[in-house]
């Protein structure tokens, strides 16, 4: 069945995934070309390469709003800590450890995991960003990886860090296939200068860029800007600019009154990390329903593997629905629905991604679950069993861009990646 | 390899678990007959079957202390309602055609799902007991499974139910192997009437029977009972005589000053059921610490499909876990290890069952899950990639008391199992 495009001019599809089941019902025949889906009824015969999907649904990926990917390193490094001691005796130690290369493992790691559970684009924040970007591209995922800002009020640092993140910029423009993406990336009000985080909105506003920010995650934090700068952390970086439709801000749990209002107006997209914030004990809950009725966009990310301590956005569905349910006392609070929609097509939207539905013109950016799995039966409805049943296992195959990163639960590469984070776990968390 | 112990009188063992990983360290052959672990150092040539365990860690299998298993057919059908909709125009009509084979099926699949997901016994509580029992009979899996009795208050039930319960009772001490149990299942204290209540407390003392019942799960419970008695529910069952080591209370979420102390003094089993509880939004949180520290048994539960919506006890394990640091703000408030032996070894404890740990003179009951999973990965501790990272289908085998009842993710039967409830749901729910 595989010939090269060359040898083949009958080809018209890249790839063609067979007789894929939709959610909607009905069977598919999913014609690829150039990483875009061109039709669902098209001709496996004149494919450079077809998988046969019988029993496989065709779903769209799902989207990891908010980790530090190289994290995958410390998973199970330091649990049931309390927050000071975890940082300052496991975390911190071990990080000034990490060379660019742990991290390109890392990341690379957290790429074979977000593949195996399904996820084909992240939202990254972590140190040495250049091997990210460099894993990221290898692994064939979409992500946006920020160039960090944590001058912690010392401008010489800003300085450094403001020069890193262009070069970062400038080398990612210009990688081919626009699959990986630039955002600037102060970590939080509280460890970046007024200065800094001013130089971002205007630079965020000369160029069109997105902007990644860790933001009213603790009450410890809320406090603190109260007594430096007289309001909440939203209203500061409101005061400094930073509050617009390309602000991507993590957590949100500790918002005041006003708080929400303010994200709505200005189109700032909040991104919930339930699991993370349970496992920390930040204390908040996310005023869901709210944010949502006052039009901010929320999208769901699980944070790195320190803090949940997997990527399976799967699971982090169910927490975050159950979270909402259990905080506000209302079984009715968000639906199964609501919530895949924050995984999937809403996410791909606030991203700027091609992606999020199974329908031509769109990128050929889907999974492949067993219709059978056990986790799936029976299927009264669907998306309920994939938001409060299935797990990341589920995920059979993997398509990002049009390539196969993914089939038959065995993705290229895996063991070597494996082994070498192995060997460097080891050596950065000798404690 | 596989020769019958007749014909072949070398065979010492009838299975051994070759080159199996133990979790503190080592390689082990297990060896097992008759049900029992013999020794961690067998002779594979003189077992009637062997199975090579290379790369697969050999741990103790998960308990589920409470469940409803045949809602495995209703998995997925009405979420997101509220509870009296979700009762009345989903569950209650559906209950309502179901025949005992329908039963016996959803609990056949249950079955298939807990052996999937590494979970070798269940304590149940369902209609048609006697179908449970056959499907947990022919599952393989280990099980306590009660005579329901929820009267309403009316005398001529409760005399058909008592007579039903004992009926199972016998029926059960018939069965060979001692797999499944009888236990007394009086459904809730607002559910049955006070005589039949009493009744189960005379009857568990005198033939030593376990009690199954639900225990204040929702504020309304509580104020019903302080309404018609005068007192909380855990009072009101200690004034009926029903609190002993012999009971155990699913849910107690809303427990009263006093209370904590009343069921440590009568050593009650608390069976604790988060993800259940945060679906439906029964409001309480389990005061956790402070029943353990009053020295109470606490276990982890799913509850039924229709309200969780799988049976995985990985996933229950981490939502457990989750909900105690956020609900209580500290990220200690319960450990993995302590989580872990929760749903391991102090379940098996608190049920009587023989097994829980891999060691000789344990029945053999145990799980194989791949070593090199990528959520198990790195190992800085095997402990918290279990609770935190891992789910079930990082399982790869299963033996229970002695018989293999899953190899490298495969159960014998399960096609059959689940094509014959995708046809029953598909009835019972045509709404």
């Amino acid at each position: 069945m595989k010939t090269s495009a060359q040898e083949n001019p009958e080809a018209a599809f890249d790839l063609v995934l067979s007789s894929a089941l939709l959610p909607e019902g009905g069977v598919a025949d999913i014609g690829i070309r150039d990483g875009r889906i061109e039709t669902l009824s098209a001709d496996a015969a004149r494919a450079e390469r077809a998988l046969d999907c019988s029993g496989l649904l065709a779903l769209p990926s799902l989207v990891n709003a908010h980790t530090h990917s190289a994290m995958t390193l410390f998973r199970g490094w330091g649990d049931d800590l309390p927050l000071q001691r975890w940082l300052e005796e496991r975390i911190w130690p071990a990080e000034a450890r990490m060379t660019a290369d742990d991290v390109r493992v890392g990341t690379a790691f957290a790429c074979v995991e977000m593949i195996r559970t399904g996820t084909l684009f992240f939202n990254e924040m972590y140190w040495h960003p250049d091997a990210v970007v460099d894993a990221a591209v290898e692994s064939g995922l979409r992500a946006v990886v920020c160039g960090v800002l944590i001058d912690m009020f010392d401008p010489e640092r800003a300085a450094r860090q403001k020069d890193d993140s262009l070069r970062l910029m400038e080398r990612i423009a210009s990688i081919p296939g626009g699959r990986v993406r630039f955002a600037l990336g102060p970590h939080s009000p509280y460890t970046v200068s007024e200065e800094t985080l001013a130089w971002c909105a205007e630079f965020s506003r000369k160029y069109d860029l997105p902007v990644h920010i860790h933001l009213s995650e603790t009450a410890q934090e809320v406090e603190r800007t109260h007594r430096e700068h007289g309001m909440s952390p939203v209203r500061y970086l409101d005061r400094l600019g930073l509050l617009s439709d390309r602000l991507y801000a993590a957590h949100c749990v500790w918002l005041e009154d006003g708080d929400i209002e303010l994200l709505a107006e200005r189109g700032v997209k909040v991104l919930h990390i339930p699991a993370s914030n349970m496992k920390l004990a930040v204390g908040g809950t996310l005023r869901l329903r709210e944010l949502k009725e006052a039009g901010v966009t929320v999208l769901l990310g699980t944070d790195g593997c320190a803090s949940n301590n997997n990527l399976d956005m799967f699971e982090e569905m169910k927490i975050a629905a159950l979270t909402q349910k259990a905080s506000f006392k209302n079984p009715q609070e968000v639906s199964a629905a609501e919530i895949w929609e924050m995984a999937t097509s809403a996410a791909c939207e606030a991203f700027g991604l091609p992606c999020g539905r199974i329908e031509p013109g769109y990128a050929a950016d889907l999974i492949l679950v067993d219709a059978e799995d056990i986790l799936l039966t029976p299927r009264h409805d669907l998306v309920a069993n994939l938001v409060y049943s299935a797990n990341g296992y589920c995920v059979r195959g993997a398509v990002c861009d049009g390539r196969v990163l993914m089939w038959d639960g065995r993705i290229e590469g895996m063991e070597e990646i494996r082994a070498e984070l192995v060997r460097r776990a080891e050596r950065l968390c000798s404690s």
